[in-house]
């Protein structure tokens, strides 16, 4: 069929670009993480405590997929950290090709983190590689347990899984329980941070991994 | 460029199909919807409840899009209704043609009200007609305010939106006020209907509101 083999040849071109960027990320010594969730699960507003947590420790910078507007750029750049946004135009994914253009544009400022927020879909994101280091992906108490077996390719991908909104977690039939038996079955290497992003719960932690893992980057590199 | 000419070419494909579609439905004398939000908003669950409500008084089917899994098909199934799984394999949206498909092997029952449950995904399925009469749109408010002006398109082309999970609106910053605001922007018309299917608030509204809907479409094919 057309769309499978023109989807294999796109995937193909876009994973070699992928591979362009993964070595001027290395080149920077930079941590390349790609942020990913459905809409609505908090992405920019963990990023925003992440800065705040970070608060000068390493120098952050941000690239912002958005299907058309700024806003959350906008959010990004109030925390003082250099952002680019690439708005994909109604494209339902960030692909390499558009991250290694913003990139050009943000490359001059000095950084050891590099957080690429993807756009707000569970589906499409999980297919192409940006040239991150790794994935990190957002789920809310608040969209029920049945996401890890409903999108399974986002999540058996991810390094991280950030479970926000747990201080709604009362006023939800959310299992805890259950997301750890559904993450054991399809990536029981994942790390898991139960977070808030309103009330700062959780924050730190991940902030002291993200740490770790700038400072394991730069020995490797 | 090829991937702009091919997806005219496809959605020019669909559109045919689609009408296909509509046009059986027409025949059968019933009235389409096309369910769609981000994962997690609670399609399924307002679907569970809307069956509850109706009991009996229409006669209802249903279609369940999903990338792998029969989950939601299964928990339809135990409310008494016809239904059919559509997997996408791994595919971001329902088209026209799978729908046909499905629609083949549930056309035998008698109905008058058919729900299409789209993939969770706020992007891709906005841009697929499937024959359906109207749109329906959910967006729970955990997923916060900003869900309108970033995926506009989904939100022009709704008829209805469902605002789900509203008993968790005091634990939220979610504004009904500019809901508002945002869609008299873009979708003056849209009939919005403000629902919990937890507790099962406002359904009967959106229920009454299905019942005008059939009773029209009756009428006038």
């Amino acid at each position: 069929m057309v769309k499978v083999n023109l989807q294999t040849k796109l995937l193909g071109a876009n994973e070699l670009i992928a591979m362009q960027n993964h070595k001027r990320f290395d080149e920077q010594g930079l941590l390349a993480i790609n942020l990913m969730s459905s809409p609505g699960s908090g992405k920019t507003s963990i990023l925003e405590k992440t800065i705040e947590a970070l608060g000068g420790k390493i120098q952050i910078a941000v690239i912002e997929g958005d299907l058309y507007t700024d806003q959350d750029a906008r959010r990004i750049e109030n925390k003082g950290v250099p952002v680019i946004q690439i708005n994909t135009d109604g494209a339902c994914h960030l692909d390499a090709s558009m991250v290694g253009k913003a990139f050009e544009d943000i490359s001059a400022h000095s950084m050891n983190l590099l957080f690429i927020e993807n756009v707000g879909n569970l589906v499409c994101p999980a297919e192409f590689e940006l040239g991150e280091d790794c994935r990190a992906v957002v789920i809310s108490v608040a969209e029920g347990n049945d996401k890890i077996t409903k999108y399974p390719l986002i999540f058996q991908r991810a390094k991280v899984v950030l479970v926000n909104k747990i201080d709604l977690i009362e006023y939800t039939d959310f299992s805890i329980e259950q997301l750890k038996e559904d993450l054991a079955r399809i990536n029981p290497d994942v790390r898991v941070f139960y977070v808030s992003a309103r009330t700062g719960q959780g924050i730190d932690a991940w902030a002291e991994w993200l740490l770790e893992e700038v400072a394991r980057k730069r020995t490797k590199v």
